[in-house]
């Protein structure tokens, strides 16, 4: 797999597409499905005048049961459609293609390419107190231990227990986050990090802050919560001051929702993790 | 669309692969992942000498989810992939892709196919009791009508009530049947049907004859269960009867699964679902 050398253009033998993204030019996102929105709702309150492009690749999701080759595959096809859309900065908006495919992502493409993980590390371990440190995420990024071996490279004496809560992308999608089901399956989940004396509990998915109301509910008063949108915010601020990317304009920046499976469930979801409406979602088509 | 018209040939511009099956030539079954072998269990038992190809699209699972035109388009990249390996019929394994791609399968390919919802219609039926009917399902099941215009079709006067149970799937999956929390959601989803009365609930999803015990459990003992697997065994049998198709030997018949991607998981599942060793999986390459 070849560095791509051309602007920010397109590997592979074909024709190349080198579109040269400007500050102007959107910051291109990708999820599995809507989660990442999440995501893209806490860069917009930090970054408001940043344009903003999200794919999200609703017909093939969820992408945390699958194995790290079939992710790897379909982060690459989606780091793609976003070049091609000539994006200046993409922003992996889901922990499972983080942590299977940044690697490799990093390897092939030149374009700047951020994910969630580094910058929830770096949030976590900002405390100092910070000892005994919990994750919930999808089992496909716990099984990564892309979480662990960041945590374990920043501090060495960490005691991290990564405990894989697959249940509840589903329980969060019916909007069953006050349903008495949901308190079970989180008793279930979070008690033995409990009895593990964890200070720190980092919820490594992108849909997993819309839990906190009930997380703060459910846990001792000082476990601290570290979540992936708000961290990955700030993180990427931070990297666009660096890169000289920064949106210049004052004006409110646009938002423009493709995904890869339409229908009136994505749509809600969506309104649901953006906190407002999102607006006319295209119909992507991924590949080529 | 045409039909196609030479053998059980793949319509389509290019070149036409064209296998004559034969008596003895495999059963193919397709579902979006590894639940659709409770179909197979089901026709093992009572068609043990037939020969099984099963694939399971599990990189783009679930289907339950989906839009109709997405699920109609996985659908028939399955049909391609099991008449180029050879079936002589076809079993759509999964209640979502037979609530909404039956249909166009049927006009677009000449070799039998058989959804697992005609079989548990007539299975319902049966009983000329059955007046207040309960289908629980995948959201995309429900909201296709599929049941309740098949069961509305066959007689006048029924009471129907669709539930959608989208967390069953994952609960199942996570092998937490025993669990309170499925307790609690199936109360949550079960309650406005017992209320209504009925009479017979149908498990109009490849995944619930796993819930069978508990179920019996929660429901009072007057409601009858149909499930989409065992109905759809006999069924079949009857099928190929009738086509002259039936395998006359009397050894055991051999199964190989195909997944379009492989985990540790789903060969946990698959064992699950079986109630035995699934043997060597293959990995499966649709499109083309």
């Amino acid at each position: 797999m070849g560095r791509v050398n051309r602007g920010f253009g397109l590997g592979g033998g074909g024709q190349a597409v080198t579109i040269r993204p400007v500050n102007s030019s959107p910051l291109g996102f990708f999820d599995s499905g809507v989660g990442g929105l999440t995501v893209v709702r806490a860069v917009q309150e930090l970054l408001p005048s940043e344009n903003i492009l999200y794919l999200g690749d609703t017909a093939r999701l969820p992408y945390g049961s699958k194995s790290p080759e079939t992710i790897r595959q379909f982060a690459d096809e989606d780091v793609r459609f976003l070049i091609a859309k000539g994006v200046k900065a993409i922003v992996v908006a889901c922990n499972t293609a983080t942590a299977h495919a940044l690697p490799s992502l990093h390897e092939k493409y030149r374009i700047p390419i951020l994910g969630v993980i580094e910058p929830g590390v770096e949030a976590a371990l900002s405390c100092p107190d910070a000892l005994r440190i919990g994750i919930i995420a999808t089992r496909g990024t716990i099984h990564s231990h892309a979480y662990q071996h960041a945590l374990a490279l920043r501090k060495t004496g960490l005691l991290i227990h990564g405990q894989a809560t697959p249940l509840l992308v589903p329980l969060i999608e019916e909007n069953w986050i006050d349903h008495p089901a949901t308190r079970q399956v989180l008793k279930t989940y979070l008690d033995p990090l409990v009895k593990k004396g964890i200070d720190t509990l980092m919820l490594a998915c992108t849909h997993y802050p819309l839990l906190i109301p009930i997380l703060k509910e459910l846990l001792p008063p000082e476990v601290r919560l570290v979540d992936s949108a708000t961290t990955c915010a700030e993180h990427l601020k931070k990297e666009l001051t660096r890169l000289g990317l920064l949106e210049a304009s004052d004006r409110v920046g646009s938002l423009e929702i493709h995904l890869t499976d339409l229908s009136e469930e994505f749509e809600v979801l969506a309104r649901q993790f953006l906190a407002k409406s999102p607006g006319r979602i295209h119909r992507a088509v991924l590949g080529g």
